[in-house]
């Protein structure tokens, strides 16, 4: 794999960004291996990601924000550089249920796409043996009414220590406390097993069943102190019919939970989501 | 086509129920070419549906009803014989979106599966010479907040008139009042243009573009007093991104509407929903 | 619909080529609505394609071309340029089936995308009524073991004196000549009712039936001399199981081939199919 | 979970076995939670799988298969009758791609369909460490063209002692001999990295790339000594578009292989799928 660098931003829709923006990467001789771009209208605000070979620039990696500042600052760009050298750091929560955390582990070893998994935080003792199999890290964090304030501020610490740039709620059970939330905002993705904003809330599953609905899906969203309000970043539904229990759908929705979750979290460590308000431009 | 006799039914749960049915049409050497059923435990009822190839009967189709009586009565149930000899009838509603109506009427000129379109109704005239080329009636009523209750009479008219099994509202864009869906219960099939219960009630897609969903949907139900809440029949998705407005969704969710509400039809002609509550059974 | 102009282009890979189409609209105050960018490895081409808001250029639309062409060659393009106000002309060929002709004549009373219909050709009679219907001409050319050649021509000189930019089989049953296919070579689009190469050449339905598919599919490619072998615009699948026969995959298949050969022929009129030898970048 | 008894048989077809079969178990008082029929027509052959709760039987489970042979001689059924008591046992070989055993531990882990793991089977060490975190045995047989055979018979000693029901073969990499699949013939099953009859044989993402199809797909077949070949259990598709290389579509297509192999593991080991000349029936 060759060493990228990926430019994304968004910044006030203007004309000609698109244009400095390729020039200064031509300038150098840069290799463009991948752009896309959006205008969010609504918002009068313009996005794009631009993936770049490190090699064909005529200077070090190391140097391109510093050069690129002016051009960001002229466009008023909200901008993010990332490297392919430092891959995203990624700390997975999970509760009993094991399908998303194996599917995870899974895409971990084989590095389809790339990210670090520091630590796995669980309230539950269930998969430490297998996590600790990986080499990983397994912290066990009971979360009682009691202990609440406190179980949330070790994770804090945990977040903070291993310098989590993402957490994934790999079907956590648990709902996270406000202060997490806003500390690591645009930074926690969670999987609602419903089709959002249909069945928002508890049981999603049990919801759909009492409704007849003919399609079960999930969603894969920022999280945000609003339950399950957040950005969607990424949704998927599968087939079921009135032979169906809220049992058997709970089955079925594993594997559309884990898909669109490994989605969004793919999307997230290559640089591929941004957020425009409380909807997410996915390129 | 063979000629064939569906019967379909549903009534309280007991064993013995297949045992006794299968084993009345194969004492007279009725040839089964399809068979489904179904337990809906919350509701402790059965649901069954039987194709029987009419020639295998040792008795005329005419007397299977008087014949199968004692067993309907045995077992309370809710029954429903038709036979492919006497397609059901069915009239259309529109407005002016075109794309229901004309996959209809391509599925009429195809008789994939079999129905009867006695006549085309429309509160616009943009349809008419589409419908009049395929030999179907077409009929404008106009509908004004003046004149609702007598064109709404008009229609209830043409529907008892027409001998209608079933009525499809093919994007037709006017609510039908209480006394229609009352006395039309269970015959009645509309398209919503979003996945239901997500974004009932007026313009879905301007709704599902504004909470930036990564799918939208279609749901064919039946038409209940309760606007959209109607017990849903069949559903299906596609998939959007951020560069959707809500006009390309209005384009894109077409392909899924017409094949969405088709696919309920036919459901419908061939005896193969049943209600369950508020739920469908759809064999 | 604002006035819009497509530019799509490939040329030889080179650095700098966005840079410098995209500074060449900059500087003439061109806002750009949408842009894509593909680069083909394995021929080291590379390709694009921008649409730019007609009225924000500072020169007439009339004058992009000769403008733009000293950069056209400089880069060796092999390009394209349309314009919104003068929507591209496609002529429909059809036989008996209806469901691809009656699909393709409602998205042409829609307009979701644009393009003119001079006329429709069939080798039966069996839908003039309803083609006649829509002020569309209709031509009955049947063809012969004996006439085909002298019908061939009647066609080609329609698709020559009607300035047919494109030409869409829509399920015609007769397969082209070479001449044909060759003079129109890239303008001819089929529908091919299988997952191609699954399944080339005739009854595919049957041979999917023969192989215990579980899925049957439908594929819209452009017409070679060499029969299926073209290069593929857009597929599509449906489920199908053991209960079905080839006569129900018949008609399930329907709906995904009026439905992939829309798409086929929408990304075409758009200038979102590319050809990169013996496939297409579909933008 | 209730205790179930399975009864699954094909037979030649004839009118009054599903009112025998059902007449039987209804006798018993037994209550029947699931039934499936289907007739082939080309084979004149009828397809039943019906499920019975144990405990609602008026005789004990363990008599079951001594009372129902009358029935099964009278109709000469091919049959087979398993008890949710004894799941079955499921051997799975692997080799470097981890995927699609990740997946399958997952699911031994929730047992959302139950089956045993006696033991895992690999032609390299990588996966030992996880496989043993689970309990379960792991053996590496390497296979050269030097110790084929050898290394085939340890394996086939491995089904017989470990009485495994059925052999997955989850992305193992090398062909099994003709012995063993003749040995073990519909009791090994396969996930083929192609929507097949497409793209048999080796590299068929690369095909696919160089075909340009707009699909790619995942199929789980039963082994045959013929390669690709054998009866097809289960099929699905991703999309895929121009920008995907060989190597992109290997990683998509992990997403289909592994949730098809599941489908057709969890039919298998619920006694769904039914042999029908080289096609399925799948209940």
């Amino acid at each position: 794999m060759d060493r990228t660098l990926t430019l994304s931003f968004s910044c006030p829709d203007a004309s000609g960004i698109v244009a400095e923006v390729s020039g200064f990467v031509a300038q150098h001789h840069g290799w463009i291996t991948e752009a896309s771009q959006h205008t969010e209208h609504d918002l009068s605000r313009f996005f794009m990601r631009v993936e770049i070979r490190a090699s064909s620039l005529d200077f070090p990696a190391e140097e391109f924000s510093q050069r690129f500042t002016p051009l960001a600052k002229k466009f008023q760009m909200d901008w993010h550089l990332s490297d392919s050298a430092h891959p995203r750091r990624v700390i997975l929560l999970c509760s009993k249920q094991e399908h998303c955390l194996y599917d995870l582990l899974s895409r971990h070893v084989a590095q389809d796409f790339r990210f670090i998994v520091p630590c796995v935080i669980s309230n539950h003792e269930s998969h430490r043996k297998v996590v600790e199999a990986h080499g990983i890290p397994f912290h066990h964090i009971p979360v009682t009414p009691e202990n609440k304030a406190e179980a949330y501020q070790k994770m804090a610490d945990l977040f903070r220590r291993e310098k989590a740039d993402f957490i994934v709620l790999a079907r956590y059970m648990q709902v996270l406390d406000e202060n997490l939330c806003r500390e690591f905002s645009g930074k926690i993705l969670n999987i609602h097993h419903s089709f959002l904003p249909s069945f928002a809330g508890a049981k999603p599953y049990h919801q759909a069943h009492r409704r007849g609905v003919k399609l079960i899906g999930a969603t894969c969203h920022f999280v945000t102190p609003e339950l399950d309000e957040g950005p969607i970043v990424e949704q998927d539904v599968i087939r079921v019919d009135h032979s169906d229990t809220p049992e058997s759908m709970v089955q079925l929705g594993k594997d559309i939970e884990k898909v669109v979750l490994a989605r969004g979290l793919r999307a997230l460590v290559e640089d591929r989501v941004l957020l425009a308000g409380n909807k997410t431009v996915v390129f």
